[in-house]
């Protein structure tokens, strides 16, 4: 068994790294905190007798040896970095999760044949820079790292730059490694586990993703002196468009989800009739054609809303993946592991992207999920209860140990 | 005459200092660019034999003598600060134009009765600071200059720290000086002038204006994970309360204006909903019960809309001047000037708020106005003739002249 009141510290001191302002975290990628996030992790893993590999994106790959010299490893982890205004729990759970499955191994002196491998994968939140699971995105060969590299920032920063900045841009080819199996702990982010009172979730599939950035093009004018009708608003084009995104999701209940988090004005003056404005729309379905129709929908919509107003509309697809079925073995071992644990769960479809989607493509993989109260995550109140992680790490360890065969 | 090619120079000169990206001008308020504007309007002002007092706005008052001891200046200026995104003309004309006037008297070796001062009022943009026409607003009474200092921009300095680092904090009590009369040159900012193919605007009303900031606070959620029916979408409210202020203005008009310059999302993240939006609604209307009645009926829709969404609305009045009528006298002055002079005129309610709004608190004001291209301005697109700037300063001077007696 593992240690959860261990895994709980560790959790709580990684939390004083890149403090937010409300109780959670701001570790955004490729900042000075990320790398101090970073380098308390390496140390960590440095005490469990763990040898490091960084690839190019920076991903850090924590590995265990096996006793099988041709065995691939069974990889284990998340990520470190936070939302702006991030949780201590949302990635950081299923790294020192994969960590606590390790100190765990070394404490009952548990050999496995094959290696394992703890992973903090870079920029998983995509919030500095998009799209999301970027690292992991590149190592299952969804984007290349010359595409990474040169996504920036709002301030203009490019991910490669920032990447060298921080000092863990690393020598190994990105994608180079075999897996055996990856699997990921992490905090639900939905309501579901929370209401139904289930200890576990077995993650048997991973909605698909569209991030469109839109760029709405109007005329910069002065709001007092422009008469009503020679306004070309880019603001209102942008009203309308949230409506109708919201629309579009509510009509695509049960199973979509839409909205918008990204927003900036441009000259962004109270007096300007903004001349540019720029926002992306996230939509979601674990239905792949249902995904697919309402990008088309909206894009189609918007260009009418658009084209009725006169402002010129530019959309970009900056973020991407389709729904995602895990490999029915390692569910199965997930399952049997929370059933001999004697942890209730149930099947859950995870509402958010994760490493594991993209890991997905190129191993089998799947998912452990834990509660976290009111299904809140990207927001600094987000909480989970000690029991509720050492509960996850019980049955990530357990399964880990299925497919590193000991 | 006044030599119009001299004051053609002077506004290309100017414009020079605090370049735009694309022809124009960010030229904000207390910037470095704001310090080295006025420097140079203070350069042409020593040139011409004036002397210059500064107050505790940071407003410049460079003047004239006149012939009577007791006779009280004649007030003539505007602002040198832009928006961010600004034009060449918007306001520098008002100030060179007046410096102008100054320069020609210095020419035909005119003496006035009423000694003249032209002004550079600070931050009458107020795209930096809200409120626009600030330091006027304190002179006129209109707000109290603790206010003034407290107000900050979007990276939280405040204006009376920043007023001091540019090293343009004067010592002068603010609102001391007694003013004869005050005259504003400055660019229509609206299509009507060039429509009617006039060559000058007979200024005899200004429209009134309300700024309302709001505040909307939802919760900040995982925009994946977080079931349509769960979410406090302030986004989505802010979309339907820009939508319902463009009803509002619709249903208003003839004679009334709506939109929003301004929008902040936080933490303005791809994939969390916001937790808090602020924006400005700029609405205005030259008749008060209809201005007044468009505030209270936003007011009420937008409390509506955010209780159905379950999202909270603070609203702040961030600015506001009620409509005013100009001095007849002084507008009488202008007509005549262009009629002597050979212009096309007709009268017009300004747009647009000016520095002259608050003199005429305090004292006689009316304001001139040319036209300009598109009636395009907060655009640095913005444009005039040389041939408009020429007519409409040579009307200023000739009713200034009258007003200051020779
Ligand atoms: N788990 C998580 O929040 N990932 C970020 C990518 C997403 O928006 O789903
Ligand atoms: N003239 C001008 O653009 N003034 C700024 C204040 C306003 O928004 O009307």
């Amino acid at each position: 068994r593992i240690d959860g009141d261990r895994l709980w510290d560790s959790l709580m001191e990684m939390a004083k790294i890149g403090p937010g302002v409300a109780g959670g975290n701001n570790r955004q990628t490729l900042t000075d905190s990320d790398a101090e996030g970073r380098a308390l992790f390496k140390a960590w893993c440095d005490d469990a007798g763990l040898s490091m590999g960084v690839d190019q994106m920076g991903t850090m790959f924590m590995m265990r040896e096996g006793t099988d010299p041709d065995a691939l490893p069974v990889y284990v982890g998340s990520h470190l970095d936070t939302q702006p205004t991030g949780g201590k729990y949302d990635g950081v759970l299923g790294v020192l999760g994969a960590l606590e499955a390790v100190r765990s191994m070394n404490d009952l002196g548990i050999r496995t044949k094959h290696p394992i491998c703890v992973v903090n994968w870079t920029n998983e939140e995509g919030a500095r820079f998009a799209p999301a699971m970027m690292a992991s995105g590149v190592f299952a060969g969804q984007f290349t790292m010359d595409y990474a590299y040169g996504r920036t920032d709002l301030e203009g920063k490019r991910f490669g730059d920032e990447l060298e900045r921080i000092g863990w841009k690393g020598e190994e080819e990105v994608g180079a490694r075999k897996m055996h199996a990856y699997y990921e702990l992490h905090i639900e982010q939905g309501p579901i586990l929370e209401a139904e009172q289930k200890d576990i979730g077995v993650v048997t599939h991973c909605q698909g993703l569209w991030w469109l950035e839109f760029t709405l093009t109007g005329k910069e004018a002065h709001t007092g002196s422009t008469p009503m009708a020679m306004r070309v608003n880019a603001g209102l084009a942008m009203a309308r468009i949230l409506e109708m995104v919201q629309e579009v999701a509510m009509a695509a209940q049960p199973g979509a989800v839409g909205g918008v988090g990204q927003m900036q004005f441009s000259p962004n003056s109270r007096n300007v009739l903004p001349g540019t404005v720029v926002f992306t729309v996230d939509i979601r379905s674990p239905d792949q054609a249902k995904l697919d129709g309402m990008r088309a929908e909206i894009e189609k919509r918007a260009a009418t809303i658009c084209d009725e107003i006169g402002v010129g509309c530019a959309v970009e697809a900056v973020g991407h993946f389709d729904p995602v079925t895990f490999a029915p073995e390692l569910v199965g071992n997930v399952r049997k592991a929370a059933e001999e644990l004697g942890y209730s769960h149930m099947n859950l479809i995870s509402g958010a992207g994760h490493d594991a989607c993209w890991a997905a493509k190129v191993a089998p993989a799947t998912m452990v999920m834990c509660p976290c109260v009111g299904g809140l995550s990207h927001n600094e109140a987000e909480e989970i209860s000690k029991d509720w992680a050492t509960a996850g790490a019980e049955v990530l360890f357990r399964a880990v140990l299925e497919t590193a065969e000991i």
